[in-house]
């Protein structure tokens, strides 16, 4: 088990305050103990201009329209693991304590050369304008006062918690197989109750399982902010990260924040469902956009905002929900220049962007009939090819292009780590962060203690981001080996003349489009009465798969096609093959084949 | 470690759906194994119609106004401990794979000879009205069909899920001390990524990881169920409990359901200010209800509801949230008598009640000047005491009263295991329940399945009823010590002539009255001004308490007295007998005495 940093006391980060009981104060004159962390692969401080979101080598970012990153070509340095060890080691041994404050300004690089955001003041909802930050949590500015003793938060005393200690048999990168974790490789962590008044580690059960602040752990904002740092680098000085609940709470708060009764909000025109769920009851309508290949068309979010009639159909649309890479149900991915060009016509009409991206990491390299390179060498790829190379790699996201703070990126380990974490984070403009965190504050309340300790525990001291990147990286091999079996399985068992597909380049799942204007019945019968003749002979024939028309922004309007969402996440390859091979047969049985 | 109940499969538990990947069908079929669970002290089956909340043996509940339990009296049978266990070995090993679907209904006893509840359209909010059911969670009924392969949800596979093993080192009961812990007494844990499939456990990491129903896991759903009806034993047929990501939460999400803009609700005068910071932003205006020692005046709720002008005020209050066991702030528990003429009030006036119980089972025994018999007895008491003195000395709460289907109450693990767990639950009516998972789902999606199968392991497999509710009555006795400190140091420190207050019987609060009128500067200053002079004392003195004014239900109303919260929940004693002696200096300087 590796060590997290242990340095000088010192830096900002000595800054956030203590909400409970006041710890011996040895603790925070803990003396200075350097240890440089064990960083696999050094690496160099980075002046290659196209550095991060620079065309992956074998040319599929290309495929997706990549084009020059614009903030990285203007000469600007970006963060490495390097820089952010460094920056740990001069801040100094992290001291937070039970419900410490924090902020990822505590934990940023320098943002001097950037402009600060801009203000959303007109696209809050009155409930979130009005919002005040709880005044209890407000009083805990008087805890830096020392000697003061707290009779004021009713925080349950630790002595009181009935876990002494928690252990984790976890891999050890970058052997990620489960065999490897079970074996002598895998590594044996540890948390202790008390393990940072011991001096052993910066976070443990006492402050973990005790109240926290809505926006997280101090240990785990650290963590989130420097990966997004790393990953997403927004170009804007003043943005902050929150860690949720999940991303569909974090658009549940987000919807509620941003839109009232009769607002309407833009997505793709097939959605994610529970998105649209989460949207009608809250009295806002779901607006469809037209989507090729590539996802959300900038083109029809232009034509639908430009012709949009406020005296007919009330406000026009100020918020726009997607999901860029993967997206949900269509597997669509936006390449670079599509994502640009969606977040020009944004500027345009003053949309503020949700950029929901659980799939972002399983960003794949290009289906190559009868399997690619990548599913053999997955594995090998994960433990060898530089962190960097895979960074570079990844298509950059909205908020590494969100000039003015715009946009709300959600980000998950749901289809990374574990969905039963309940753990995601949210990236935004200082200002729209606070907002949800006032909005956490008397909801959530923020992640549970067990998943925040438990997830730093293996993401940072025991993976360190290097690691967790070559955890993404084997991640993404496996599901190129998914997704290659089952467009494998389509080939040979779908009818080609009526289904048609495109190789997803992200994400869990395969959108089939079937020609409904081939199907003997049509136009005698519906899109939808043919997609549900379809769909019970499935269920029949022992497969079960989306229907095209559940998730269906505008549920309203009748369907122009006709199609089915599949997914290969979750089958092993047999059953992933056989289930196909039975769609097949439900398809044919239902064209008359 | 003590292993949970592993008996037949057939029963009602195993209807309960599996969501994903089917797992090896072995695994439903899993051959007879009757182990009967080792109960530390067998339970007869009761017939004394007061068997539980019944009078405490030392007269306490009765100071607090108990009268003979109404339903009880009426001769039905409770639940004990033994039956909820013949049940579970009659129903058989529970069988609740990935995202299992489950209700309350699968794991209570009969209840035939109770009426059903009423309903409550009429107190819905149009957004709680029209929520629908999750489509994709609604095609999960398809996957009862034998054989089945589901390209369905995207559920990631377990085979990528960093977690081999989680082991705890916990208490074992009765010996609950962090020394008897750590010692060889302690019990060691372990949870396994497979253990369900190698048939050693009814839950594992592999399930609890991924993707679950919103209302919670079938394995912490059936705890709940049976805790609560152990506890407070419903008197209507249709109710039912779901898991919540904590109180706060709980609160948030039933305001929505109950209540639209405009509306108000019901809650003491001083109340918790979260609560009060929660309804606030929805346009929900709270009105406070004067109190005495035992809390909430059911004649000031009928008064302020008999008086209601619709014509002026808008709708009449249809909604009581209250706390009625160690009240925050003021610490003031209701008796027996007390709830049950709220609770025939909010009858009349058809108003829903919203019970929140975070302090439910730190009812004490009376304080004694100088300390009780439980400081010194505390430990021996909670591991010799039977547990149905235990129980049978609780107050009643308000949900054993409801035999409309009224009330929703709110538990919590927060004050009485971790808070960190964000896990609590909700137990209401069929039909407010199903309206309250209807929400979650498209919000928090249920708590951490970290927290939930840790919990489980710990309350379920390791201590199981008895040891929790042993637990419980070791946890009252050490929260006890804690008051009789404070109150010890209050009547050694602080200025009795100015200052009064009442023993708490429940809770982690102590409430201390200031009396205005005596000081030097009123009415020259107002209280809100004095109150701030010795807050600001006290800061600089070096203690922190809670301004009463910060509690107040209705900000905008001028207080006619003063008060100060303190807890006794963190600080050590000698800090806590410290802090009353700045606090009583603190008072002292500004009445300059």
């Amino acid at each position: 088990m590796r060590r997290a940093v242990s340095a000088a006391i010192g830096g900002r980060a000595t800054a956030a305050l203590r909400l409970s009981l006041p710890l011996p104060r040895s603790l925070l004159l803990h003396t200075t103990q350097r240890r440089s962390r064990a960083v696999g692969v050094s690496l160099g401080r980075r002046n290659n201009a196209s550095f991060f979101h620079s065309k992956s080598r074998d040319g599929h970012a290309e495929a997706l329209g990549t084009a020059v990153d614009k903030e990285v070509a203007d000469g600007s340095v970006r963060v490495s693991i390097e820089d952010i060890m460094d920056r740990r080691a001069k801040a100094g041994r992290l001291v937070a304590l039970t419900a410490a404050y924090s902020d990822s300004d505590m934990f940023k690089g320098p943002t001097a050369n950037k402009p600060k955001a801009k203000r959303w003041d007109h696209h809050l909802s009155p409930e979130s304008a009005v919002r005040e930050p709880c005044v209890l949590k407000s009083a805990a500015k008087h805890l830096k006062n020392p000697g003061l003793i707290s009779l004021g938060g009713g925080l349950p005393c630790a002595e009181y918690f009935p876990f002494e200690s928690l252990s984790l048999r976890v891999p050890a990168s970058p052997n990620f197989s489960e065999a490897a974790t079970r074996g002598p490789g895998g590594a044996d962590l540890r948390i202790g109750k008390y393990d940072v008044a011991a001096g052993v580690a910066e976070y443990d059960l006492s402050i973990a399982l005790n109240y926290g602040q809505a926006n997280g752990s101090a240990q785990m904002t650290r963590w989130v902010t420097e990966h997004t740092e790393l990953v997403c680098d927004p170009p804007y000085a003043d943005w902050r990260c929150a860690l949720t609940v999940g991303s569909t709470a974090a658009l549940e708060q987000a919807l509620r924040m941003l839109c009232r009764r009769g607002d309407g909000v833009l997505t793709e025109e097939y959605s994610f469902s529970t998105a649209i769920e989460t949207a009608g009851p809250l009295g806002v309508r779901v607006v469809g956009v037209e989507m090729d290949g590539q996802g959300l068309l900038p083109e029809s979010m232009e034509t639908v905002l430009a012709g949009w009639d406020e005296s007919s159909s009330g406000r026009r649309p100020h918020v726009l929900y997607t999901v860029p890479s993967g997206q949900n149900p269509t597997g669509a991915t936006q390449g670079e220049r599509r994502r640009r060009a969606i977040y020009e016509v944004a500027r345009r009409w003053d949309v503020f962007i949700l950029e929901d991206e659980p799939y972002y990491f399983l960003q794949m390299e290009p289906y190559q009939k009868g399997g690619s390179r990548t599913v053999e060498g997955g594995a090998v790829a994960a433990a060898t090819m530089p962190v960097n190379d895979f960074l570079g790699g990844l298509i950059p996201s909205l908020l590494s292009m969100d000039v003015d703070g715009r946009v709300l990126r959600m980000d998950s380990f749901s289809k990374v780590v574990v969905p039963g974490s309940r753990l995601g984070w949210v990236t935004g403009s200082e200002q729209i962060i606070e907002r949800y965190i006032r909005h956490a504050e008397v909801c959530n309340q923020g992640p549970s203690g067990f998943s925040q300790v438990i997830l730093h525990k293996l993401l940072d001291e025991q993976w360190g981001h290097e690691g967790y990147l070559r955890w993404l990286m084997n991640l993404r091999g496996e599901y190129t080996k998914r997704r290659d079996v089952i467009l494998g399985a389509c080939e040979t068992y779908l009818p080609r003349d009526v289904v048609s597909w495109s190789a997803p380049a992200a994400g869990m799942f395969h959108w089939l489009k079937v020609d409904h204007t081939r199907h003997p019945s049509f136009p005698q019968q519906s899109i939808l009465e043919i997609e549900e003749d379809i769909f019970n002979r499935c269920i029949k024939k022992g497969v079960l798969v989306g229907r095209g028309s559940w998730f269906r922004a505008e549920q309203h309007k009748a369907p122009r096609d006709m199609f089915f969402r599949t997914t290969y996440a979750a089958a092993t390859p047999e059953n992933m093959t056989e289930a196909i091979k039975r769609l097949g047969a439900a398809i044919r049985e239902s064209y008359g084949m």
